[in-house]
């Protein structure tokens, strides 16, 4: 079958859906079997989620090979000690003897040999973990009755060859690859392509150069003692626990080192004994379109291990009623009641022995964003679950993949080279490495793809020409990434192997270069460059709210839309979107924002002939010169917000004050210097020495923010006057205007009072002088530790607050997300931190400074409007603190309003845990 | 007298010495006359610095003219309530009664004229207020009688017309100098040089045109009604509360808006009535050396602004013997008793009318660094005072003056242009723009001023070659400024006229071009830049300190010892200093350094052939290269390590590991390229890569600290093993090492916790290999808001804590120190921060970071070790706040190490105030 990699990770909060009920302590040994099970499915806390869903089915009546489970806690016991308890080997002796009583076989019984597999599960799916050990109880007596209880030599000893080969592997620690080594050489010498090939002399005769691999890598013999395998197997699997990669994936998940791994001992049933045998895996729904259809693929005479090797093509799974009639079935009844009986989509697991059916595993199935709403949709439909759980089945973070545009998937090119996915989508365009340019050929309708070293805000109408961004440098958050992310343009960053030539006009990765005007594309959902043009499809949710699709036919959107409409109903946590144009604006309201929480003026400066007009003003020698280029600026921002307006009539919007430092609007040498410096009438001296002048060693911590309405108080006028004079125009027209005036980079409250004193005077002026009265509010983005420790100050004067997470991250960490790059990767791998605090809310360090700026703002002034406009605001677990520390709402770019608003409900849905008692 | 603008502010905490004594709130006015005052001295809050030592004067029987106060408290009712009360009104009248009982004069009487002069006098000094109208209760009859009284009508017209101009400008509003115009055109109508040659007549006729003046400005007549005239003086004198300067000086100093002026009226006695009388200024002691010598200057025949107006030349207050022996008798009794009284030295004015002394005013006189200290030990010895009183007494930021040499007082050459004074001191030198030059003419025994652009860690070499350092941008805090003050050497900073040419290695001011080898002279003490070879005085204490002269000789540092010595007993912080190489150490342990808070490695890279080992371990391929690079380094530190382990036997020596980005290290471009390109053996393109890929875009918030020592742990396994071996060595010889290592840029358990482990398995290696037990403690540098928020982690495993305050207010406040200097001082001047957040540390928003940082740490750590090491440690209002928070110590530059002792001593001495009550 096709393998699960392209499917996305389900919710983890999914998958410890049920709270776990406590087994009992005294018990390590739960059996199935038989019809009947020790477990159920809500004792994945004490049995792994294998085991517990093993005795689920056998409580359900479903066929299940029947086995036991040793509990998770146990594993935790043994990695303390060292050593197995004798109340322990007698349990799983007991276990033992009931299996054989069951099973009518014998443990290492030459005449009928009671195989199993020992296989790892523990309460949450993690990776990492030893899989399985199939044919335990195999050795050089009981492979007889194997092979004679399967009439098939052959058969019996490949599988001892594969016990031993498994076992010395995982077990007994001899590499695997020495084996393989032998294996090679046996088909070499037999003239075999492949390893069914071999005959069964020749795999006896292996059987016995394994055995002396074991002697002479181990000191020792391979263990015929089937309870000495078995205890091996089962120490084996509990020391996987603290194997590396297990321990990173839990560091970096968060689960508990304290929850340990159950060991499930089953009866081994074989689907390799001939035609009417066969295995397979199915899902009980399409898990990539979540269409309702029985789903999977299936080999005849063939084990589980057969099917992933990929040797054999498997056959679909509705062939299976031709070839295994009955068996199938007894399969359709069977998924159709697991499905009913956990409420979800289940993938299964099964094996036919000789016509007869046995599931293996059912668990939760993975499945793609479209099929997560579209089952979760279809599943209300059917009364089988409510709406919060459908909302709780889809994961935030999944709804990305039904906004963006994905590479067909047939096409398999092999990828140039791989960045980081900052940008999920893909686009393909002609390679270009200046904004100019893109700006050129895109308005002669061509498609370019924009090639940066990193970019930086003079590329913005580059960005806005190209359908894609790709970077050398940079990280998730860099200018690009951010850029791009919210105009929900695809992009790639911090592609390392990349070098990019900009005089040539190139770039190179290895041998291969690329040059302007050649194809490539890029796909931001996994970060891969690829050469060339490759299809892509453009997401049918998108084409909604841009107005090219109609909703009737968008069955996809609706279900999105629908889920989304639950979501909303459920959430406590308003959601608005960072905006900065009518245009975004708009795509914003499409879809769901309550209004914009951050809209940056700056933006506006960098199209077309506003950036002269603001190089104007920057270069002007005096507040008269500057005056009069904010004069020019001004009819243009008064446009934009009267757009802004429009959009979001009857909903708030936050408009931030100019907050980046004034040289990144201006050129840094070259042909545009020289075209500046001929516009403005200055002398090119004296502009490199205005650009020099203004040039900052950490312009992240500089001349920026409010210190510049401070500095250029006729700054802060202008744009004053702008929305103020906006809001009469669209208040006139009609519109419900709701302006927030939003100060930056506010670290102490006289910077605050200075420049709400500067908005009062121009409020007054222009509402008085139009006469007209309009609702507004003036706030402060809380971006600087200090703010927030002063929050009890500043919010005496301030009537909201909204946490500039970005910035205040950077600060509060001593870290620049411009330069982070270089370390911060390697951060994350060792586990020094959890995760990008870029991307997911520190909620140790920075979310303490929120806490405190929350609670101390509404000491002062209890009804304080408090929200968060940092990229957090669209990130599933930094939605989920926001809700918990009591914000009003999180603003985040308009293509992950989605994502913030289920964040949200999923927030109001969670149980609030008990306050934690110190010890 | 020579005016008191060279003389030191004195300590602020002197003004309140004693504490207020309040006064009955239902009084308003309090006479003072005849021997007896209804006020005290301690009645300052009531009455105002003047009004109580008026009153105390008379008390003590000085002769002092009679006259009334009116309480400060109705300064602040009069501006909230804009109007007189009818109470008041009746008791100044009642007072004026009083005065002409007195006087024997009465107020409006043409026969026996009281005349009065209405002053200003706050509870503290404050200039900006209105200061003194004389002669008020003159008018056209009263005139006459002042004739008649004095015999003398020239006298009794110039009175009046001095009069209607002081009055005229200060209650009525007419501009000084218009007045000044009239005046002018009487002088060049009779040919006069100056004023004292106009006649009787000419003062006449100026009368009547001065109130022609006033009727034309104000529309009104000149008021000849002698109580609406001393209203409308009280008024004047209550509103100049709230002219800006006075209301940006309280700002600035922290001066309650609620205390309010007292108003002094007191009966005028005339120094102009003859060659018996005059009038002076004097000190109970010498003001600029401390001696114990009556001081003074006065003139014989004038009245006090004549002195102050310096159109003639005052004499000696010893000639005063002479001249007006029975006053002179009189006064040096009264000073005498006065100074005894007061328990401190006086600054006196008197004037003799007619060989009758009069007191018009007693306050502590304002005195130098020496003088202070000499007074306070002298006092002490003399029984006036108590040690702790002669602590008090002396300001700690004084005692700078004592450590830097100045320029000769009777230098007054034209400056070149004003920086800031970045580093007290003066220098005189050849000016050279490059390090290199700077070192290479050192070492030829030539004297030379760095002038740079601004430094970097690259010019550290050339700061430590040049007698001084002159910067044309940075602030108060650039590297410059706290390298210099950190070597005690003289620095100007942001010298903003200066356009440094590094090509043609000149500058030029203006037309004024300086070219390599030109002499300057550099004053760092008020930030002056001096053509040519101003002569200089060392600093006695810093040569005692340098051993360049013996402990004997220098009483001025026996005396500065002395008080130290007392202020040591009485403080609970204690004091190190942050020193970098031994030479530092052994200053700092001389000035009284109670260990080493924070000695910085990296600053031992930049010397010599070092530099280029470090260089080499950075544009290394490989661990292995760095590794060879490290071994280099590794001698070099040891030595320094064990230098200072030396010079601070018995004490802590914190040693920080490598902290600012790398490529601080690395030269960027030209000559030093070429030649380390050479060196190292990499092509100059290889290099230059190298330098590209460690620029970074914000390197305050980048690669440094401990991410450095995460990234390449062999770079802290070198330099821990540099520390153990060093203190093995040390300890071999007998010396008693106390290392404490700091891991700098800490903002997360994890990363302490990695570069703790690393650091620990070194000491176990090198302690263990050599069979030497050294105690040793790690801990960190808590510079970023995290490290705070998160303390109560850290502080599990960290052992001591040490505040790098520098960066801490930079991530706080989101401010860069290298940028700041654009705005900074502009926020400063309009008060919307009250001081520079780098030269005192922000006790609101960082300070309260440091104080939840404090109990959080302790929370798990009670007997944590907390220390301050940024530049704030050793500024006195910032050592303050460390001793209230409970810190064990602060750390500062060596040649800080004296005033910390004293600020300690003061907070310690300072009584702590109730816990304030909400209202």
């Amino acid at each position: 079958m096709a393998s699960s990699t392209n499917l996305a990770q389900a919710a983890p909060a999914a998958a410890l859906d049920e709270q776990p009920r406590a087994g009992d302590e005294s018990r390590a040994v739960y059996f199935f079997g038989d019809g009947k099970a020790d477990g159920t499915k809500d004792m994945k806390a004490v049995l792994g989620g294998k085991g517990a869903n093993l005795a689920e089915m056998t409580n359900l009546g479903v066929p299940v090979p029947p086995g036991f489970t040793i509990a998770c806690s146990r594993c935790i016991t043994y990695l303390r000690e060292h050593r197995i308890p004798d109340s322990l080997r007698a349990e799983v002796a007991d276990a033992l003897r009931h299996l054989e009583q069951v099973t009518g076989k014998n443990f290492g019984d030459p005449g009928k040999p009671l195989l199993v597999s020992v296989r790892s599960g523990a309460p949450v799916s993690m990776p990492g973990m030893m899989e399985t050990i199939l044919n335990l109880g195999l050795n050089d007596r009981t492979v007889i009755g194997l092979e004679r209880a399967s009439g098939n030599a052959r058969f019996a000893y490949d599988s001892y060859r594969r016990f031993i080969q498994m076992y010395g592997d995982v077990v007994l620690g001899v590499p695997f690859s020495q084996f393989e080594h032998l294996l090679a050489a046996k088909r070499m010498t037999a003239g075999a392509a492949t390893d069914a090939e071999l005959d069964e002399q020749t795999l006896r005769n292996l059987v016995e150069e394994y055995k002396a691999l074991v002697r002479a890598k181990t000191g020792g013999e391979f263990p015929m003692d089937p309870e000495q395998q078995l205890w091996g197997a089962i120490e084996a699997v509990w020391r996987s626990w603290t194997l590396k990669k297990a321990v990173d994936y839990r560091r970096v998940n968060g689960i508990s080192e304290e929850l340990g791994t159950g060991v499930n001992v089953v009866s081994m049933v074989f689907g390799n004994l001939g035609d009417d045998s066969g295995t397979g895996v199915a899902f009980t729904r399409n898990p990539s379109t979540g269409e309702r259809k029985f789903y999977g693929e299936f080999l005849i005479n063939a084990q589980g291990e057969d099917v992933v090797a990929g040797i054999r093509t498997p056959l679909s799974i509705d062939e299976m009623a031709d070839r295994l009639p009955e068996a199938y079935t007894e399969l359709r009844a069977t998924e159709d009641r697991l499905e009913k009986h956990f409420r979800d989509m289940q993938d299964i697991e099964f094996t036919v022995e000789r016509g007869r059916l046995y599931l293996l595993q059912t668990r939760t199935g993975k499945r793609t964003a479209l099929a997560a709403v579209r089952v979760a949709n279809d599943m209300v439909d059917e009364g089988l679950i409510d709406r919060a759980t459908a909302v709780k089945r889809v994961a935030p973070e999944q709804l990305d993949q039904l906004l963006h545009p994905v590479i067909d998937e047939g096409i398999r090119a092999p990828a140039l080279c791989t960045g980081l996915p900052a940008s999920p989508g893909a686009a393909s365009g002609m390679a270009v490495f200046d904004p100019d340019v893109a700006e050129q050929r895109a308005a002669g309708g061509q498609q370019v793809v924009l090639v940066r070293d990193e970019t930086t805000p003079e590329d913005f109408h580059g960005i806005v020409a190209a359908k894609a961004v790709l970077t050398a440098r940079g990280g998730m958050t860099s200018h690009a990434a951010v850029v791009a992310r919210g105009m929900g343009k695809c992009a790639v960053v911090g592609c390392k192997a990349m070098s990019v030539d900009l005089q040539h006009r190139r770039f190179s990765i290895g041998d291969e270069v690329i040059s302007e005007g050649e194809w490539i594309t890029v796909d931001g959902a996994n970060g891969k460059v690829y050469r060339g043009d490759l299809p892509t499809t453009p997401s049918e949710v998108v084409q909604v709210i841009r107005g090219t699709r109609n909703e009737r036919t968008a069955p996809n959107y609706r279900a999105f839309a629908r889920l989304l409409s639950w979501a909303d109903e459920m959430r406590r946590l308003k959601v608005r979107a960072n905006a900065d144009t009518p245009h975004d604006a708009r795509i914003a309201r499409g879809f769901g924002a309550e209004g914009i929480g951050l809209c940056r003026t700056e933006h506006m400066f960098f199209e077309g002939d506003r950036i002269t007009a603001m190089r104007e003003m920057i270069v002007a020698r005096d507040e008269g010169g500057r005056r009069r280029a904010l004069a020019k600026l001004l009819p243009m921002q008064r446009g934009d917000f009267d757009g802004i307006f429009e959009a979001m009539d009857g909903l708030p919007v936050t408009i931030r004050l100019l907050d980046p430092p004034l040289h990144e609007f201006l050129p840094h040498g070259g042909e545009e210097s020289k075209l500046l410096a001929r516009t403005l009438d200055v002398s090119r001296a004296d502009l490199s020495r205005i650009v020099e002048s203004l040039r900052e060693t950490n312009p992240m911590l500089g001349h920026r923010g409010c210190r510049l309405g401070i500095t250029y108080p006729e700054i802060t006028e202008m744009q004053g006057r702008a929305i103020f004079e906006a809001a009469v125009k669209a208040k006139r027209r009609g519109i419900d205007v709701r302006p927030e005036i939003m100060i930056p980079l506010v670290a102490t409250l006289a910077e605050f009072e200075n420049q709400r004193a500067i908005l009062q005077e121009v409020a007054r002026q222009v509402l008085g002088g139009m006469g007209e009265d309009v609702p507004y509010t003036i706030g402060t983005m809380i971006e600087l530790p200090r703010a927030a420790l002063t929050a009890d100050e500043i919010a005496t004067k301030a009537e909201f607050f909204s946490f500039g997470t970005n910035d205040l991250t950077q600060t509060t960490f001593g870290l620049s997300r411009d330069d982070a790059g270089r370390f911060l990767p390697n951060y994350i791998d060792r586990g020094i931190l959890p995760d990008d605090p870029f991307q997911v809310l520190d909620q140790n360090g920075v979310g303490k400074l929120i806490g405190f700026a929350v609670s101390a703002g509404r000491s002062v002034r209890p009804q304080l409007k408090v929200g968060i406009c940092g990229e957090h605001g669209g990130e599933p677990r930094s939605v989920k603190f926001c809700h918990t520390i009591g914000l009003d709402y999180v603003s985040c770019s308009p293509y992950r309003v989605p994502i913030a608003r289920l964040a949200a409900a999923h927030a109001a849905l969670e149980p609030t845990r008990p306050a934690q008692t110190t010890s």
